[in-house]
């Protein structure tokens, strides 16, 4: 008898590690890799907020360093998401992984962030956010 | 009696489109939508190649347009994948979103382009190469 | 009798407005399009700290923005400056042209950054900064 | 007698080498970090037309490589310039400083590109481009 079910085709999306897909070797990378999001619970529709993206401690070397920080929000009831919102890079050995951005959102959602390390991949985590 | 099921949690990676996966709306968006990757079935290794990504037709304004494609690489054997190979920005109206870039590889994979536009969010394609 | 002067060549770099050098219409822009540095006028070496750069305030459109920000060191004795420390993208409508990053210098010199207005080009200003 | 003329105040924008202006150090370093723009002299408006950007021969490692680059036009009769069209970065060791973009523009002028080498800064060169 043959194979009965077609094998899970992988796409770049089944790749971004989270913190609780992460499994195997991805275990021990979790808490230097995950994007830890510090942003309000609930704010008020336009007005402006800041959201600090942080990394690590991870090493910054340009051999392994954490290259970027990208920014998103998958907005309430939205057919098509995420939107980007912003995007901070980081010269290995100058920038620490961590960044401040001042947001400003019509409609809440769940913000999310990804970051890319060059040796251990694409992380992404997230914070749920209302308007009100 | 409550939910017995834990919601399927969303992550940022269950939001890349791809052609196969999309549904729904999605499903008319993915002739326009889904990076198209140009790069040789097999190279030697480390040899440069040329690889060309576009997306499209598709709209090229500011209020709506292809704002970025990257490139990745999962490599054969790796623990951690993707890797990040290069990425190009477009500025709406004056590019199209298509590159060219030259390209080398040590071990060969898979190749992932994603690109992000601004209203209908993140979408990947992929494309495999062997190195010999 | 021919041209017997040259005429001066213009190359990117001379493109770039400051707020001294502006002159003629960019005078009326100098206020929301150059850049604003805050950071510490002396560092320890190697200690990281943080630097903030604003731009505004500053229409945020997706017809016209600061759609980026970069940061880069002028290193005292270097031979070859400048330094690219980092650099933040911004969504029209969503992110303000306004980033905190968390640098780190083993040399001072002086921080000078960059932005680009859509409509208005490129913008730089500069703070001086010390390490002891 | 004290100094009668005001020191010449440095920029970001007067950091930015050039074939013709490099001098002392940067003279050994221009025909490896000047980017070299391949695009037609003459195009008509509105239609679309590759533009190539390369830099080097040049090292292409995580402690030495041309970061990325960047394509902009200095447009005929704008008041404000330049108009940034694309950009392209390069991982270090997978992609090659060179890049292909597909542009269309509805007035002529002059193509500029930026590159940025990590070691030795950012360099510009240009190409004049007639739309008819």
């Amino acid at each position: 008898m043959g194979l009965l079910v077609k094998p899970m085709e992988t796409s770049l999306g089944t790749m971004i590690y989270t913190y609780d897909g992460a499994a195997g070797e991805a275990l021990g990378k979790r808490e230097s890799h995950t994007p830890k999001i510090e942003a309000p619970k609930s704010v008020k529709s336009g007005e402006v907020f800041e959201v600090k993206v942080k990394v690590g401690p991870h090493p910054n070397t340009a051999e392994h360093s954490i290259r970027w920080i990208a920014l998103f929000l998958e907005e309430d009831g939205r057919a098509f998401n995420p939107l980007m919102l912003a995007k901070s890079s980081f010269a290995p050995g100058y920038a620490q992984p961590e960044v401040v951005f001042r947001i400003q959102l019509q409609k809440g959602g769940i913000l999310h962030a990804m970051e890319y390390c060059n040796l251990h991949g694409l992380w992404s985590g997230k914070s749920p956010i209302k308007t009100g």
